[in-house]
């Protein structure tokens, strides 16, 4: 049993490396069968603290995996994260359990990687401004996903409370020491919106922090945060205002996507109007960006087969030299 | 994250405190909430191979933990186990994964455990003779246990391959250097049977092995193999001739124990029959053995939360020092 630490993923996987990886499982998706059977929920206690599993098994590469999510709310207290997650990999010609990784960076590079992959596809080509929603911990592998698809001249970051903001530009910033580009903080979340050609949502707003109607044609919105059937995050008119709404997969979004599943339970919008999933454009299905003028929207609540792929990536990284 | 192998498991975790762990276990499923969800089974492979992710939560203690067992059949021809198991365990107050655990000693430490609690209860105070029907490597467990619980003098071992039996001989001599009774290999099964103080019956057979007319009055009898609704170990006379049937839980023995599920189907015997489950007599709501001549018998399929309660054991071996 390899044991692989958040500092070594950090070290030995590269968000370019995860971002190849993730395009690949949608592929993979999209033409054999991945087993996903229903994650299992254990609660623990009286403020909401449970542990999620989340098995799947991805035949073509021969690995299943599980990741063990604890959510616990009451953490701050002790300054302790909210989430603590870890993988267990488990190989599967012979069921042989070959490591365990902990797994919030891999969190981190697999999330900011599904909206790298739609971004790539989705976003105007000549897109130079990031705008970014909400700067937690997400927030960062959705910067460094973005730079490896575009060439971003301008990053808007806007967070409630400032300093967060703060943090992760001076995070951002030691990551590019080369970057020609510059960060602006803003105060104004709609400012960040009306500016953005590509723009990151990422809070775990319950109503919509900003108006759709700010929204300039040609902007490509990953929508990744709320991950409640209960919390919408972006409002209607931003959803109305998208040519095509793209969801990681049909069965998450309706299960978890608050954005989508709050407009289609009111009747403001209908799940009838997704264009596809992000693994129709992969795969070259579904077109991508048609116009320079139409804006899209990809709303990704995660998949748990992406772990099972990043992490058996990983794991392989520490035998196989890459490119 | 601490990874505790196979051999530190061996080394710090005696057979005397997993049995003082298991009895605890059955204390605290009496007194208070243990919350087992239902076990998830992903399939791999045409060849029956499978990986189960068994999860539970024991509060009182502070702890949950998921074991992961992959069960692949066609291992055999790589020299590689059947059955290969981790238990990653998670202190429940924060939600923080502290270990990974190899749990293949584990399950036969624990297992054994299971059995020793048992005859503690409901074997005769002066069994002597010890007979083991089936040499695998449970049988070990098995072997330190009733060790731990009784003074032996004599153990009998048979098993259909007489190299297996052979070879667990010496496994058991070299534990106990020091230990003045004997260990006799016998080629025909009833003979076990008819010298047993207590027996173990630990096959994976399909059909009964041995004849319960063989049984002598006084006898406990501990049937751990066969853990599957349609594989009989033991005979329906045994059954009748048991005037206690223990099951480690009843929801456990009704869905696994084929033992009794058969007979249950075939009318020959009835669940209603059942004396109690094991932890009933660890708290002495019901009595264990109350006769020098009664027959006892006591079917385990194992439970899912004494894996958790003995992993947090292991773990907290390493940072408290025990008598």
């Amino acid at each position: 049993m390899k044991i692989i630490s958040e500092e070594e993923v950090l070290k030995n996987y590269s968000m370019k490396q995860c971002i190849e990886d993730v395009e690949r499982a949608f592929m993979l998706s999209k033409r054999s069968e991945i087993v996903v059977p229903f994650r299992t929920i254990l609660h623990q206690g009286d403020d909401g603290a449970h542990t999620l599993y989340m098995p799947s098994y991805v035949p073509e590469i021969n690995y299943s995996a599980v990741k063990i999510a604890s959510i616990f709310p009451g953490n701050e207290k002790y300054y302790i994260p909210r989430i603590q997650s870890t993988i267990v990999l488990s190989e599967s010609k012979t069921g042989q359990h070959v490591a365990n990784i902990a797994a919030s960076a891999l969190t981190m590079l697999r999330t900011g990687a599904i909206s790298g992959v739609a971004t790539k596809h989705m976003a105007r080509e000549d897109a130079k401004t990031l705008s970014v929603i909400g700067c937690g911990v997400q927030s960062y592998g959705q910067i460094l996903a973005i730079m490896e698809v575009r060439e971003l001249e301008k990053i808007y970051l806007y967070n409630r409370t400032k300093n967060k903001a703060l943090d992760l530009k001076e995070k951002v910033m030691n990551h590019y020491p080369d970057w020609s580009g510059d960060i602006q903080i803003v105060d104004d979340v709609n400012e960040a919106v009306s500016k953005a050609d590509i723009l990151v949502s990422s809070t775990s707003a319950n109503t919509p922090v900003f108006s759709g109607k700010y929204i300039k044609a040609g902007t490509h919105i990953n929508a990744i945060g709320s991950c409640e059937p209960i919390k919408q995050e972006y409002d209607v008119e931003t959803l109305k205002k998208a040519s095509k709404v793209v969801v990681d997969t049909l069965e998450g979004a309706k299960g978890e996507a608050g954005g989508l599943v709050i407009p289609d339970e009111k009747g403001e919008w209908s799940f009838e109007n997704i264009y596809s999933e992000l693994a129709d454009i992969v795969v070259g299905e579904k077109a991508g960006r048609e116009t320079d003028e139409e804006i899209t929207l990809m709303d990704s609540v995660g998949v748990g087969f992406l772990d099972t792929v990043c992490a058996a990536s990983i794991y392989e990284s520490f035998f196989i030299k890459r490119h």
